[in-house]
């Protein structure tokens, strides 16, 4: 039984966190910190937890939090705030999973440049611990600080990181088409996340310059460099062509355009991935198999691409192929909710590496359908 | 740990079942019984069970299936089809929970009267206990069968029953304004089912005629005829009027209106109660509390009232009322979650008490939010 | 050819103005004016307009407008601010026809008590001609200023005027649960219409309190007083019980209460009406049919109940109805687009009346569906 | 005036039809075949046509249509069966607009090749002019016979025709990745289209083996090989580099993604193209204002992106689009009502044209929003 401290609980991903853990058998919920609503019962908030045990859960200051009482914190805050308060909670006892943006780069000038300012904990970034659980797993059990992936991107480096090395792929220009539900853009008042706005509607945003579309080139890039060489989980599986491997410059680059879709969860990111020479649907399939067939939250399909519906209210992602013979490209279909795999989720996974649960606890639920 | 089976396993309520028991600790799934997909695996109707305890389950033929092995079986199947099918397994050892309207009326006629045929199997009624927890918890408790209530039933049952002996209300003509999802229809192929019939739409459907209406009111005044009177859950709580309690004669009539609203699941149940004489709405709160307040899966409100979104995805029901002092009439207004409250979840709350398991084994997640 | 102008235009009200009116072949739209977005091009605010007659047109601020040259204004404002509005424009010229519920009650102490502060211009008021059209025709043809009614009004008045007459009917108690899609609303930055808080999800809101439900019952009782003789759209076909027509005291008490519904267009009213003795469903046909046989926008359902799909995006009302037997109770249920019956559309047919236009002129289109 | 019919009236195309069509000041209509209504009223099976001048119009059978009677006849029927009737009608006097993709191929066997059967009038083909009129115009007014494009072809043909033949852009690998609302899979009792399997999900499906993306091929193909080179609408307005002009083989090549979203009517296309030399914004800005001009129905956005709502329940298109410098790709995002734009607006467009009607009449309804 451990103590485990939201910071944001308020927010979606915050409230999120709270339902997962609230259940979870080795979970304590110690404090919930949030800026706008300190003082406020939860169920006031949220009337859903009403007869749950967090039924007289009351929310905190920040400046009333003591870092100390607690074993583990996720802190589930915008960019370019987390630095400041992961900077103050760390190395005060707990463990801390960062669900920012923040600590998700080892190289503090590629996040300045994508995110526009200053990162002032450059230090602190060198401690953290990419939580892809699938990529990175032997390294988070032993994480003081693991920066959580971003929605976008752990939906679409589930999908690509078994075909990087597969020697018939050209890395070079991936396009991913990613589509996700309006749960992604927070609980913001924003005009354009009003229902008669959204609802009934669809619409690209940010094609080239959105910040996942970065993490995702910056983690295959990072991948094809050696950085997590020491975990074989991919690496093993699959026949790498090593004269790919080129460490000092980039190998991959990404254009990746983001969809705003009017359901509530879920990320859908259709790939497409051009051959240098011709393939086969098994020989595709087999590279997936090997590199997922241990993998509990990652569902290969054969012979049928995922929908939404089969993911939404679960950690599962579930991915599938087409490998089209008449342009000689791989179109991969990936889903998740952006809710779990996407965020909370993959958060408590991480938490249960960190602190040896099994790493399924609390995150067995299957999708919630119809 | 118990056996357990589900006859009707792929139809929408069929599979809520799987999603609850595959996680339930003290369940096993032996058989799902499917007359239209024997043969398959599950995971290719419904791959969300990809990667779970169900994921090599078949489904097998009725004929092929063996009750003795089991400790309990669900029936989730079509009014008519059902009470056949009961009648087949009853008596070969399983508990049976049905989830048709089959079983909900201790009179056979009122049954005929409103589903329109004879029902082929009368003796087996007078078995049947209701499964309304909150009413009939010590009968279900010895249960060798019970009838899982509708799902607008419930809803209504839940705000009215604490109110129906009260001795200001006037029940003679309570009016019941419900709103349904759409999974409340089932997964049955018909043109108003289809999104592009249904998504910005809304429409009533049966005023006055639907048989939910009747079972409501059959059950309303089954209470008042003191069918129920062992259980003391409301009886103890309320100040009964003695006075109202003719046994002879309905004492209540309902008039009920569903509408076909496009969400997937919830019902919104507004009732309209007249007052014989004035009261308050901490009168009225009282009596609800009183009611429920050592029952954990229905929450009362006290200044808000319930919304869909705090309940979908949960067993929770939430009521909450106001009380129109110019007109003279309370407002109730009672969310559940159709597949779970409704149906589903109030069957595994059934399971619970029969086989002696904690009230909310299996059922205690929250509302999925957002 | 009229020039018309809108003060309030870039709300969901002045567009849906905007759009009915650009197209109206009598119609020069002069300016709209607004607030917010002053100086903009109004395709930059609503991209919709791109390629249309309005592709150029500007939003110019109140005070650079000039309000003789318009022969009619739309004042779409919040109420409260419209009140002000108009009457600083009142008596320049044009005619005006508002949209705000500033000038629906001849009486204003009922407005105040209702709206919750005082009325600063009640000598317009008494100028002030009540815009439902099927109700008040001849007089609005001479309005100089129009107050044209709210959305639900509008939808429960259509449905309960033919029968408020009706001598078989108990009209002190009527239930109106009305169901309500987003965008009546407005474009207003609440937390609680976010497309996540809304979506998938339903509520009751105001109920025995919304202002809604006081107009109606205003209105139903003026008319009952004999506000509206004058106009025989109704008196002259239904069979008058004068002994009703107590001009003294209120003859009507009406219950209101409205619904949040994820849909963008259309509200739902299901009208629950008690008979003092037995009628039957042809009797009642036959006083809707006579009231709205001559009437284009008012469509009787004979043996079916309507739906949003049929009328959203068109300025139709459909009305059906259940003569329910058992209970002796009638059960409406009537249908509108509230940005178009319940708003524009309504407005629409007002000017078309004042500048003596065919009264279907750039309304006919019907429902936008799928 | 001229007298229109419609084989296939009660699909959702047909539906889309009658809305425009009776409202058109030149078009009587005449006859409605329906093969599974005829013999009912039209206002039974779509009730929003109540009141509507088709208020009394019947539904026909086959059998019973005089084709002589009409001066253009619609076919809006599956594809296989449409070529059929087609054939039947030809020749009887009426021009034919066929919205089936039966006559959108020249080239016979590209069609059996991609639509899986023997094409039974290829004598017909050569008589039927593709009906995109932003392209081929000038044909379409003399046209006996119009094939009207296929919905998703509609959006990415406008999107890709002033960029085909930029000298810079590299056509060799064009992808598509298109997202439509579910109307566009008509009005069929499949499970996969019910609501509680649509909402709140998504899904791509055949990618790289859909029908219209042969057909975009096939006609920017077509384009590059000269069919279209009389009319000089695109090319008078590009600088074309002759030397791509290699017409014996395809100079273009497609990988089309369709996906299903969960909203009613649009369909946004994001289109990716691989330049071979730097461009600029300014550059490709210039090549689409060229081309769209003087056209009122394809609006392009110089500095933002397109959205279903401002284009949902009009005829328009509008195109934007993003240099993506980094990798030196194109993106490009263009949205249309599938119902409009993509199937029946366009369809009328090309009957104003043939007729000699302003070629905008009874389609200058910008989108319905909210």
């Amino acid at each position: 039984m451990i103590n485990v401290s939201i910071i944001g609980a308020t927010g979606y991903v915050g409230v999120e966190l709270m339902r997962l853990l609230h259940e979870h058998p080795e979970v304590e919920i110690k404090d919930l910190v949030s800026k706008s609503s300190a003082g406020q019962l939860l169920i006031d908030i949220y009337p859903q937890f009403r007869g749950s045990k967090l039924n007289d859960q009351k929310l905190i200051a920040l400046k009333d939090f003591k870092a100390e009482a607690s074993d583990l914190i996720f802190t589930a805050l915008p960019h370019g705030v987390s630095q400041d308060i992961v900077a103050e909670l760390y190395g005060k006892g707990p463990k801390i999973i960062d669900l920012s943006g923040d600590f998700r780069y080892q190289d503090v000038d590629i996040y300045e440049e994508w995110y526009g300012f200053e990162h002032r904990h450059p230090e602190l970034v060198k401690e953290a611990v990419y939580g892809l659980v699938e990529l990175n797993r032997s390294k988070i059990k032993n994480a003081n600080l693991v920066a959580n992936p971003g929605c976008y991107v752990t939906a679409s480096l589930l999908a690509l990181l078994p075909l990087i090395n597969f020697k018939k792929a050209d890395p070079y220009s991936i396009i991913i088409d990613a589509k996700s539900g309006v749960s992604g853009a927070g609980r913001s008042l924003k005009e354009n996340l009003l229902f008669t706005e959204t609802h009934n509607s669809m619409k690209a945003y940010s094609p080239g310059v959105h910040r996942h579309g970065s993490e995702i080139e910056y983690i295959l890039n990072q991948y094809l460099k050696g950085s997590y060489t020491e975990n074989k989980i991919y690496d093993s599986k699959v026949t790498v062509d090593s004269s790919n491997l080129e460490k000092e410059k980039n190998r991959v680059e990404v254009l990746f355009t983001p969809h705003l879709v009017p359901i509530k969860r879920g990320i859908l990111a259709t790939i497409y991935l051009d051959l240098k020479e011709a393939s086969s649907a098994a020989e595709i399939l087999e590279i997936y198999q090997q590199a997922y067939n241990q993998e509990e939250f990652v569902q290969v399909l054969a012979d049928k691409l995922p929908e939404i519906k089969n993911i939404a209210g679960s950690n599962f992602a579930q991915i599938g192929f087409k490998y089209d013979q008449r342009t000689n490209k791989i179109i991969i279909v990936s889903v998740i909710d952006n809710m779990l795999k996407g965020a909370a989720g993959q958060a408590v996974q991480n938490m249960n590496l960190i602190f040896g649960f099994a790493e399924n606890i609390g995150l067995k639920s299957t999708a919630l359908f119809p």
